[in-house]
C-alpha cells in the first residue's frame, strides 16, 4: 500500500521562512509515501504586483523552498510535491515541483493560469509532465486551475499518471466536485491540496474554498476536509488500480478512444468569444 | 427563450410501430422547441444477436421511424432528436438523428460503442457532429457512452454546440453526475435523454437508470426526472448563455486553452492497458 497525503493549511503571505514552518510543522509526525502541499504555500497567493513576487520568488532547484523540501522529503522518506512562485532570469512562473527521499526532482510551470496570476506570471511552458514518485509510482502534475481543462488530467493519464497531485489555491466554487469527474474519466487517484483562509487585495477579499480531498479511480471521495480548518487528509491506496483502465469485459477505458475524431481539440474549426 | 425537453421512457422491445406510437403519444400535448428522446427509442436495446438487429433497423433517411418522427416534428414545430438502429448495406450503426420542422434533417453514429453493442455494431464514422436546430440553434449529438470521453463533448463544444443533445440507454451509475462537469468544463446546456425499465438477455437483466436531466452552463441540475417513472423534463433556457464563455474578466474558457500541451491526446505516447 501507498499512504498519500494532502495538507491543508494557510501560508503566511509575503514570508517564505514562516510559510516552510508552518508547513514543516504540520506536517512533523506525518508517516506517508506521498505528501502534496498547496499551491504557492511558499509565499501565499494575493500578490499585488510584481514586486511582491520577486520578494519570495526563487530560482529551482537553488532557492531556500527547495532545500527545506528535500530535507523535509528525506526526512519523513516521502516524496513532496508543493507549489512556489519560481524565477527564472526576468520571468516568474506559478510553479510546482516534486521532490523525492532521493534527492531527485522535477518542475512543473502551470499551463492555465487564473486571473490576476496573469499580471506576474508567464504561463507554463514544461507541458503537464508525469514524473516518478516514491517506488518509482508515476505522478501527474497539476495546479488549480488546471482542472477547469479536461485536456490537462487527459495527457497525464494518457502518459501513465497514476496518481495526479494537484496543488491548489481554490476559489470558485466547482473544482471538487469537478475533480470527481477527472478521476473517473482517467480511471485515477488524485490529490487535490488546496489551501484555506483569506488574503486581501485593495478593497477585494480572497476567500479559499479548503476542502481539500483524495479521489478514487472509480471518482469516489476517499477523503474530503473541511472548508476552513488546517488539517491533513490520508489515505492508503494502493496506485496499481489505476492501471486497471477496464471499464466492461469489453471495454477499455483508453483503448477505446478514437483520436481520429478528436483533432478539433488541436485545431477548432470554430471558436466561441 | 428556448424551451427544451428530454422525454424519459421505455420503448417496447424489438417493435418499431409501438415504441414510435408510445414516444409520440407521451409528447401528444408538449410544446417545446427541440425535444430529445433516448437512445434507441424505436427498438429497445437488448439484443441477443444481428437477427434482432436487422428486425428493427431501418435505413435513413428512408425508414419509417425518420418519417413518423418528420411528421413529430413538423407537428409540433419542434426539432427532434432520437436514437435509433440504423442498416446502411450490411452494416449497423447506433445512431441519432436531428429533424427539424423544415424537414432538414442531420444524422450521428455513435462513436464509442458500449460493452455488447459492439457484437451488432460498427463504430461510428460520421464523427462529432454539430447542426443547426430549429432557430439555427446549433446542437451537438452525442449518445450515451460517449460521456465517458470528455473529448467528445469537447469537440462538440468547441464547433459552436450551445446545446448538447444526449440520448442515452445509461446502465452505469456516474454519468448524469458526470455530465455537470461536462456541462461546466464547455459552458454549454446539456439535455440527457435517459431510458426507464429493464430488458433481459438470457440471464442477465438490464436495468436503465432513468433519471434524464437538463443541465445549464455552470453544471447546475436545471432538471432531473425520476429513475423510474416515464415523464418528460422541461426547461425555457436562453441557448446564447452558451456563448458566454467568461471565466473571470480575464480568463475565457476557450481563449485560454493551449493545445500545443494537449498533443498526447492525439498521439498518446503510453498507454495504459
Amino acid at each position: 500500500m501507498y499512504k498519500i497525503a494532502a495538507v491543508q493549511l494557510s501560508p503566511v503571505f509575503l514570508s517564505v521562512e514562516a510559510s516552510l514552518k508552518k508547513a514543516g510543522m504540520m506536517c512533523e509526525s506525518l508517516d506517508a509515501d506521498l505528501i502534496v502541499f498547496p499551491e504557492l504555500v511558499t509565499s501565499g497567493y494575493a500578490f499585488s504586483n510584481k514586486d511582491d513576487v520577486a520578494a519570495v520568488a526563487e530560482p529551482f532547484p537553488n532557492g531556500k523552498s527547495f532545500r527545506y523540501m528535500r530535507d523535509l522529503s528525506a526526512r519523513h522518506n516521502a516524496s513532496v510535491v508543493y507549489g512556489f512562485p519560481e524565477s527564472d532570469g526576468d520571468k516568474y512562473y506559478n510553479s510546482a515541483a516534486l521532490v523525492n527521499p532521493d534527492g531527485s526532482h522535477y518542475l512543473y510551470r502551470k499551463t492555465h493560469l487564473f486571473y490576476r496570476e496573469k499580471l506576474f506570471f508567464s504561463p507554463g511552458d514544461t507541458g503537464l509532465i508525469v514524473c516518478p514518485a516514491k517506488n518509482k509510482v508515476p505522478v501527474g502534475l497539476m495546479i488549480c486551475f488546471d482542472w477547469q481543462f479536461p485536456e490537462a488530467a487527459r495527457v497525464l493519464a494518457l502518459n501513465g499518471a497514476e496518481i495526479i497531485c494537484h496543488p491548489s489555491n481554490l476559489v470558485l466554487p466547482w473544482c471538487q466536485q469537478a475533480m470527481l469527474t477527472r478521476s473517473l474519466e482517467n480511471r485515477v487517484f488524485s490529490i487535490t491540496a488546496n489551501r484555506i483562509g483569506t488574503e486581501v487585495i485593495g478593497s477585494t477579499s480572497i476567500n479559499f474554498t479548503g476542502q481539500s480531498q483524495i479521489t478514487s479511480p472509480l471518482g469516489e471521495i476517499i477523503q474530503r476536509l473541511s472548508p476552513n480548518l488546517e488539517e491533513i487528509a490520508v489515505a492508503e491506496i494502493n496506485p496499481e488500480a489505476a492501471r486497471d483502465k477496464t471499464v466492461t469485459e469489453m471495454n477499455n477505458l483508453f483503448g477505446d478512444r478514437r483520436p481520429a475524431f478528436y483533432t478539433d481539440i488541436l485545431n477548432p474549426r470554430q471558436r466561441q468569444t
